[in-house]
Protein backbone atom coordinates (compact mmCIF):
# COMPACT_ATOMS: atom_id res chain seq x y z
CA UNK A 1 0.00 0.00 0.00
CA UNK A 2 1.22 3.39 -1.01
CA UNK A 3 1.49 6.89 1.21
CA UNK A 4 -1.57 7.95 -0.26
CA UNK A 5 -3.89 4.83 0.16
CA UNK A 6 -1.84 4.65 3.48
CA UNK A 7 -3.68 8.37 3.83
CA UNK A 8 -7.06 7.85 2.73
CA UNK A 9 -7.70 4.53 4.84
CA UNK A 10 -6.56 6.58 8.19
CA UNK A 11 -8.20 9.98 7.18
CA UNK A 12 -10.35 9.67 4.46
CA UNK A 13 -14.01 9.33 5.15
CA UNK A 14 -16.99 7.84 3.23
CA UNK A 15 -20.16 9.26 3.00
CA UNK A 16 -23.20 7.99 1.04
CA UNK A 17 -23.64 8.62 -2.69
CA UNK A 18 -20.17 6.98 -3.21
CA UNK A 19 -18.49 10.16 -1.94
CA UNK A 20 -14.98 9.99 -0.71
CA UNK A 21 -14.00 13.14 2.02
CA UNK A 22 -10.67 13.29 1.79
CA UNK A 23 -10.92 17.46 2.77
CA UNK A 24 -8.68 16.99 5.75
CA UNK A 25 -5.52 16.91 3.46
CA UNK A 26 -5.99 17.16 -0.35
CA UNK A 27 -9.32 19.39 -0.57
CA UNK A 28 -10.16 21.44 1.84
CA UNK A 29 -7.55 21.44 4.27
CA UNK A 30 -3.93 20.60 2.40
CA UNK A 31 -1.03 18.94 3.51
CA UNK A 32 2.06 20.63 1.31
CA UNK A 33 4.34 17.43 2.04
CA UNK A 34 1.80 15.00 1.02
CA UNK A 35 1.13 17.15 -2.10
CA UNK A 36 5.22 17.00 -2.73
CA UNK A 37 5.18 13.22 -2.35
CA UNK A 38 2.08 13.35 -5.25
CA UNK A 39 4.18 15.42 -6.92
CA UNK A 40 7.20 13.10 -6.85
CA UNK A 41 5.27 10.22 -7.62
CA UNK A 42 3.83 12.00 -10.63
CA UNK A 43 7.56 12.28 -11.52
CA UNK A 44 8.63 9.40 -11.60
CA UNK A 45 6.08 7.90 -13.37
CA UNK A 46 6.31 10.70 -16.43
CA UNK A 47 9.87 10.58 -16.10
CA UNK A 48 10.79 9.46 -19.71
CA UNK A 49 7.94 11.88 -21.34
CA UNK A 50 9.08 15.31 -22.17
CA UNK A 51 6.49 17.58 -20.56
CA UNK A 52 6.27 21.03 -21.00
CA UNK A 53 3.37 22.12 -19.60
CA UNK A 54 1.14 20.41 -16.50
CA UNK A 55 -2.59 21.33 -17.18
CA UNK A 56 -5.33 21.23 -14.46
CA UNK A 57 -8.89 22.74 -13.91
CA UNK A 58 -9.79 25.30 -10.99
CA UNK A 59 -9.82 24.94 -8.09
CA UNK A 60 -8.78 21.43 -6.53
CA UNK A 61 -6.49 20.66 -8.96
CA UNK A 62 -4.10 23.35 -8.47
CA UNK A 63 -2.35 22.97 -5.38
CA UNK A 64 -1.84 19.20 -7.07
CA UNK A 65 -0.71 20.55 -10.20
CA UNK A 66 1.61 23.27 -8.93
CA UNK A 67 3.56 20.02 -6.63
CA UNK A 68 3.83 18.27 -9.93
CA UNK A 69 5.03 20.95 -11.89
CA UNK A 70 7.69 21.91 -9.65
CA UNK A 71 9.21 18.36 -10.49
CA UNK A 72 9.22 18.51 -13.81
CA UNK A 73 10.32 22.33 -13.92
CA UNK A 74 7.73 23.31 -15.96
CA UNK A 75 4.44 25.93 -15.83
CA UNK A 76 1.26 24.89 -14.58
CA UNK A 77 -2.13 26.01 -16.54
CA UNK A 78 -5.20 26.34 -15.31
CA UNK A 79 -8.59 25.89 -16.98
CA UNK A 80 -11.24 28.14 -15.84
CA UNK A 81 -14.69 27.30 -15.28
CA UNK A 82 -16.63 30.01 -16.96
CA UNK A 83 -20.63 30.50 -18.14
CA UNK A 84 -20.09 32.27 -21.31
CA UNK A 85 -18.02 32.15 -24.17
CA UNK A 86 -15.39 34.94 -24.76
CA UNK A 87 -16.67 36.59 -27.54
CA UNK A 88 -13.11 37.77 -29.17
CA UNK A 89 -12.09 34.39 -30.21
CA UNK A 90 -8.62 34.09 -27.66
CA UNK A 91 -9.71 31.07 -26.10
CA UNK A 92 -9.99 27.57 -26.51
CA UNK A 93 -13.13 26.31 -24.93
CA UNK A 94 -15.14 22.66 -23.81
CA UNK A 95 -18.25 21.92 -22.20
CA UNK A 96 -18.09 19.43 -18.88
CA UNK A 97 -20.56 18.18 -16.90
CA UNK A 98 -19.91 18.19 -13.26
CA UNK A 99 -21.02 14.44 -11.29
CA UNK A 100 -21.78 16.29 -8.32
CA UNK A 101 -24.50 18.68 -9.48
CA UNK A 102 -24.86 17.82 -12.59
CA UNK A 103 -24.84 20.80 -14.35
CA UNK A 104 -23.26 21.56 -17.58
CA UNK A 105 -20.48 24.52 -17.50
CA UNK A 106 -17.61 25.72 -19.63
CA UNK A 107 -13.78 25.07 -18.99
CA UNK A 108 -11.18 27.85 -21.00
CA UNK A 109 -8.06 28.33 -21.43
CA UNK A 110 -6.14 31.05 -22.95
CA UNK A 111 -4.62 30.46 -26.56
CA UNK A 112 -1.68 32.16 -25.19
CA UNK A 113 -0.88 29.21 -22.90
CA UNK A 114 -1.24 26.09 -24.82
CA UNK A 115 0.17 25.69 -28.28
CA UNK A 116 1.19 23.20 -30.86
CA UNK A 117 4.79 22.40 -29.42
CA UNK A 118 3.39 21.57 -25.96
CA UNK A 119 3.59 18.22 -24.50
CA UNK A 120 1.29 17.95 -21.40
CA UNK A 121 0.65 16.18 -18.27
CA UNK A 122 -3.34 16.58 -17.36
CA UNK A 123 -3.32 15.92 -13.57
CA UNK A 124 -6.44 16.30 -11.14
CA UNK A 125 -7.52 15.24 -7.53
CA UNK A 126 -10.48 12.51 -8.06
CA UNK A 127 -11.78 10.59 -11.61
CA UNK A 128 -15.26 9.61 -11.55
CA UNK A 129 -16.78 9.29 -14.64
CA UNK A 130 -14.10 11.62 -16.40
CA UNK A 131 -15.91 14.39 -17.97
CA UNK A 132 -13.63 17.02 -16.38
CA UNK A 133 -10.81 15.40 -17.91
CA UNK A 134 -12.49 14.59 -21.19
CA UNK A 135 -13.05 18.89 -21.07
CA UNK A 136 -9.35 18.84 -20.61
CA UNK A 137 -7.94 16.77 -23.41
CA UNK A 138 -10.32 18.46 -25.52
CA UNK A 139 -8.74 21.53 -24.83
CA UNK A 140 -5.27 20.03 -25.46
CA UNK A 141 -6.13 19.16 -28.54
CA UNK A 142 -7.87 22.10 -29.85
CA UNK A 143 -4.15 23.70 -29.33
CA UNK A 144 -3.38 21.11 -31.23
CA UNK A 145 -0.54 19.70 -28.45
CA UNK A 146 -0.02 16.38 -27.22
CA UNK A 147 -1.56 14.62 -24.30
CA UNK A 148 1.21 13.23 -22.88
CA UNK A 149 -0.84 11.52 -20.03
CA UNK A 150 -3.45 11.79 -17.39
CA UNK A 151 -2.46 11.68 -13.71
CA UNK A 152 -5.04 11.64 -10.87
CA UNK A 153 -5.04 10.96 -7.45
CA UNK A 154 -7.97 9.21 -6.72
CA UNK A 155 -9.90 7.25 -9.24
CA UNK A 156 -13.03 5.70 -8.79
CA UNK A 157 -12.93 1.91 -10.78
CA UNK A 158 -16.78 1.66 -10.13
CA UNK A 159 -17.35 4.51 -12.14
CA UNK A 160 -15.92 4.47 -16.12
CA UNK A 161 -13.74 7.29 -16.41
CA UNK A 162 -10.95 5.50 -16.01
CA UNK A 163 -11.91 2.67 -18.62
CA UNK A 164 -12.93 5.19 -20.90
CA UNK A 165 -9.80 7.16 -20.84
CA UNK A 166 -7.21 3.86 -21.18
CA UNK A 167 -9.98 2.71 -23.94
CA UNK A 168 -9.26 6.19 -25.83
CA UNK A 169 -5.69 5.17 -25.28
CA UNK A 170 -4.75 7.56 -23.01
CA UNK A 171 -2.11 6.46 -20.76
CA UNK A 172 -3.80 6.98 -16.88
CA UNK A 173 -1.63 6.75 -14.19
CA UNK A 174 -3.64 6.80 -10.44
CA UNK A 175 -2.29 6.88 -7.16
CA UNK A 176 -4.80 5.04 -5.63
CA UNK A 177 -7.77 3.31 -7.27
CA UNK A 178 -10.85 2.70 -5.32
CA UNK A 179 -12.63 -0.48 -5.68
CA UNK A 180 -15.35 -0.18 -3.71
CA UNK A 181 -16.10 1.60 -0.57
CA UNK A 182 -19.48 1.10 2.51
CA UNK A 183 -20.68 4.00 3.70
CA UNK A 184 -22.53 1.81 6.32
CA UNK A 185 -18.65 0.42 7.94
CA UNK A 186 -16.54 3.16 6.26
CA UNK A 187 -14.47 0.65 4.56
CA UNK A 188 -12.70 1.49 1.28
CA UNK A 189 -10.76 -1.29 -0.87
CA UNK A 190 -8.01 -0.50 -3.32
CA UNK A 191 -7.64 -1.88 -6.71
CA UNK A 192 -4.03 -3.87 -6.63
CA UNK A 193 -1.41 -1.90 -8.57
CA UNK A 194 1.44 -3.54 -9.61
CA UNK B 1 12.36 47.24 -7.20
CA UNK B 2 11.85 43.84 -6.02
CA UNK B 3 11.51 40.62 -8.54
CA UNK B 4 7.88 40.62 -8.48
CA UNK B 5 7.79 44.68 -9.72
CA UNK B 6 9.97 43.68 -12.28
CA UNK B 7 7.95 40.68 -13.68
CA UNK B 8 4.90 42.92 -13.07
CA UNK B 9 6.94 45.10 -15.94
CA UNK B 10 7.73 43.32 -18.23
CA UNK B 11 4.88 40.94 -18.90
CA UNK B 12 1.57 42.64 -17.22
CA UNK B 13 -0.72 43.65 -19.18
CA UNK B 14 -3.38 47.25 -18.00
CA UNK B 15 -6.82 47.14 -19.44
CA UNK B 16 -9.13 49.55 -18.90
CA UNK B 17 -11.53 49.18 -15.75
CA UNK B 18 -8.24 49.75 -13.13
CA UNK B 19 -7.85 45.55 -14.28
CA UNK B 20 -4.18 44.45 -14.23
CA UNK B 21 -3.75 41.35 -16.05
CA UNK B 22 -1.02 38.80 -14.80
CA UNK B 23 -2.03 35.46 -16.12
CA UNK B 24 1.06 34.92 -18.03
CA UNK B 25 2.67 33.96 -14.66
CA UNK B 26 0.74 34.58 -11.55
CA UNK B 27 -3.06 33.62 -12.21
CA UNK B 28 -4.28 31.41 -15.87
CA UNK B 29 -0.72 30.30 -16.54
CA UNK B 30 1.43 30.15 -13.16
CA UNK B 31 5.60 30.19 -13.10
CA UNK B 32 6.22 27.97 -9.98
CA UNK B 33 10.05 29.31 -9.48
CA UNK B 34 7.95 32.76 -9.21
CA UNK B 35 5.72 31.33 -6.81
CA UNK B 36 8.20 29.82 -4.68
CA UNK B 37 9.88 33.39 -4.69
CA UNK B 38 6.90 35.05 -3.08
CA UNK B 39 6.30 31.97 -0.27
CA UNK B 40 10.07 32.99 0.65
CA UNK B 41 9.84 36.51 0.81
CA UNK B 42 6.42 36.04 3.31
CA UNK B 43 8.04 33.65 5.02
CA UNK B 44 11.36 36.26 5.36
CA UNK B 45 8.66 38.98 6.42
CA UNK B 46 6.61 36.87 8.84
CA UNK B 47 9.53 34.85 10.19
CA UNK B 48 8.69 36.17 13.47
CA UNK B 49 5.42 34.99 13.73
CA UNK B 50 4.43 31.22 15.14
CA UNK B 51 2.33 30.77 12.03
CA UNK B 52 0.45 27.52 12.52
CA UNK B 53 -1.47 27.58 8.79
CA UNK B 54 -1.81 29.60 5.69
CA UNK B 55 -5.39 30.93 4.76
CA UNK B 56 -6.30 31.58 1.18
CA UNK B 57 -9.24 31.71 -0.90
CA UNK B 58 -10.39 29.92 -4.03
CA UNK B 59 -9.08 29.54 -6.80
CA UNK B 60 -6.21 32.21 -7.68
CA UNK B 61 -5.08 32.27 -3.96
CA UNK B 62 -4.50 28.58 -3.47
CA UNK B 63 -1.03 28.27 -5.62
CA UNK B 64 0.56 31.30 -3.80
CA UNK B 65 -0.69 29.72 -0.13
CA UNK B 66 1.03 26.44 -1.06
CA UNK B 67 4.26 28.09 -2.09
CA UNK B 68 3.88 30.10 1.23
CA UNK B 69 2.87 27.13 3.60
CA UNK B 70 5.70 25.26 2.42
CA UNK B 71 7.88 27.91 3.68
CA UNK B 72 6.33 28.22 7.26
CA UNK B 73 5.79 23.88 7.10
CA UNK B 74 2.68 24.66 8.24
CA UNK B 75 -0.93 23.75 5.98
CA UNK B 76 -2.88 25.13 3.55
CA UNK B 77 -6.58 26.07 4.28
CA UNK B 78 -8.95 26.97 1.39
CA UNK B 79 -12.03 29.17 2.00
CA UNK B 80 -14.51 27.87 -0.27
CA UNK B 81 -16.90 30.09 -2.12
CA UNK B 82 -20.90 28.72 -1.67
CA UNK B 83 -23.91 29.87 -3.20
CA UNK B 84 -25.59 28.53 0.46
CA UNK B 85 -25.06 27.86 3.73
CA UNK B 86 -24.74 24.38 4.74
CA UNK B 87 -27.70 23.70 7.56
CA UNK B 88 -25.53 21.02 9.95
CA UNK B 89 -23.78 24.26 11.36
CA UNK B 90 -19.87 22.76 10.58
CA UNK B 91 -18.67 25.61 8.80
CA UNK B 92 -17.88 28.89 9.55
CA UNK B 93 -19.24 31.29 7.63
CA UNK B 94 -18.83 35.02 6.17
CA UNK B 95 -20.22 37.24 3.22
CA UNK B 96 -17.74 38.78 0.62
CA UNK B 97 -18.78 41.01 -2.57
CA UNK B 98 -16.85 40.26 -5.59
CA UNK B 99 -15.16 43.69 -6.65
CA UNK B 100 -15.38 42.43 -10.47
CA UNK B 101 -18.84 41.11 -10.71
CA UNK B 102 -20.42 42.89 -7.77
CA UNK B 103 -22.41 40.20 -7.03
CA UNK B 104 -22.41 38.74 -3.35
CA UNK B 105 -21.48 34.93 -2.63
CA UNK B 106 -20.37 33.24 0.78
CA UNK B 107 -16.89 32.32 2.06
CA UNK B 108 -17.11 28.97 4.22
CA UNK B 109 -14.53 26.97 6.03
CA UNK B 110 -15.44 23.78 8.03
CA UNK B 111 -14.67 24.16 11.96
CA UNK B 112 -12.44 21.24 11.89
CA UNK B 113 -9.66 23.58 10.13
CA UNK B 114 -10.07 26.71 12.20
CA UNK B 115 -9.43 26.55 16.10
CA UNK B 116 -9.01 28.76 18.27
CA UNK B 117 -5.51 27.12 19.41
CA UNK B 118 -4.32 28.79 15.34
CA UNK B 119 -2.32 31.71 13.98
CA UNK B 120 -2.59 32.41 10.31
CA UNK B 121 -1.62 33.74 7.99
CA UNK B 122 -4.15 35.07 5.04
CA UNK B 123 -2.71 35.41 1.73
CA UNK B 124 -4.07 35.94 -1.34
CA UNK B 125 -3.11 37.13 -5.05
CA UNK B 126 -4.31 40.52 -4.65
CA UNK B 127 -6.23 42.99 -2.64
CA UNK B 128 -8.52 45.76 -4.14
CA UNK B 129 -11.42 47.29 -1.95
CA UNK B 130 -10.37 44.09 1.06
CA UNK B 131 -13.91 42.72 0.52
CA UNK B 132 -12.38 38.91 0.24
CA UNK B 133 -9.85 40.00 2.69
CA UNK B 134 -12.60 40.90 5.09
CA UNK B 135 -14.58 37.94 4.76
CA UNK B 136 -11.57 35.57 5.33
CA UNK B 137 -10.70 37.42 8.53
CA UNK B 138 -14.13 37.45 9.64
CA UNK B 139 -13.36 33.49 9.06
CA UNK B 140 -10.63 33.41 11.64
CA UNK B 141 -12.33 35.41 14.28
CA UNK B 142 -15.44 33.23 14.36
CA UNK B 143 -13.35 30.53 14.73
CA UNK B 144 -11.57 32.91 17.84
CA UNK B 145 -8.10 31.85 16.04
CA UNK B 146 -5.69 34.67 15.66
CA UNK B 147 -4.94 36.72 12.70
CA UNK B 148 -1.39 36.89 12.70
CA UNK B 149 -1.21 39.12 9.60
CA UNK B 150 -2.03 39.63 5.76
CA UNK B 151 -0.01 38.59 2.77
CA UNK B 152 -0.93 39.93 -0.73
CA UNK B 153 0.64 39.63 -4.18
CA UNK B 154 -0.25 43.09 -5.94
CA UNK B 155 -2.09 45.31 -3.87
CA UNK B 156 -3.72 48.84 -5.58
CA UNK B 157 -3.19 51.80 -3.57
CA UNK B 158 -6.05 53.81 -5.14
CA UNK B 159 -8.31 51.42 -3.95
CA UNK B 160 -9.28 51.62 0.22
CA UNK B 161 -8.63 47.89 0.92
CA UNK B 162 -4.99 48.09 1.87
CA UNK B 163 -6.22 51.32 3.90
CA UNK B 164 -8.60 49.98 5.59
CA UNK B 165 -6.97 46.78 6.73
CA UNK B 166 -4.34 48.77 8.24
CA UNK B 167 -6.36 51.03 9.66
CA UNK B 168 -8.26 48.12 11.60
CA UNK B 169 -4.79 47.21 12.71
CA UNK B 170 -3.86 44.47 10.84
CA UNK B 171 -0.08 43.76 9.65
CA UNK B 172 -0.89 43.89 6.05
CA UNK B 173 2.47 42.83 3.74
CA UNK B 174 2.34 43.75 0.04
CA UNK B 175 4.91 42.36 -2.57
CA UNK B 176 4.18 44.98 -4.86
CA UNK B 177 1.60 48.26 -4.20
CA UNK B 178 0.25 49.90 -7.48
CA UNK B 179 0.12 53.40 -7.46
CA UNK B 180 -1.56 53.81 -10.56
CA UNK B 181 -1.95 52.39 -13.84
CA UNK B 182 -2.38 53.88 -17.31
CA UNK B 183 -4.36 51.80 -19.56
CA UNK B 184 -3.56 53.85 -22.51
CA UNK B 185 0.48 53.57 -21.73
CA UNK B 186 0.66 50.77 -20.26
CA UNK B 187 2.50 52.38 -17.59
CA UNK B 188 2.33 51.02 -14.06
CA UNK B 189 3.95 52.81 -11.46
CA UNK B 190 4.70 51.43 -8.04
CA UNK B 191 4.34 52.72 -4.41
CA UNK B 192 8.60 52.81 -3.21
CA UNK B 193 8.61 50.63 0.27
CA UNK B 194 11.40 50.67 2.38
Amino acid sequence: MNFLQQRILSEGIVKPGNVLKVDSFLNHQMDIALLDQIGAEFHRRYADKPITKVLTIESSGIAIACSVAREFGVPVVVAKKSKSVNIDGDTYVAEVESFTSKKKHLVVVSKKFLTAQDRVLIVDDFMANGYAMQGLISLVESAEATVEGLGIVIEKAYQEGGWRMRNLGYRLESLAIIESMDPKTGEITFQTQE
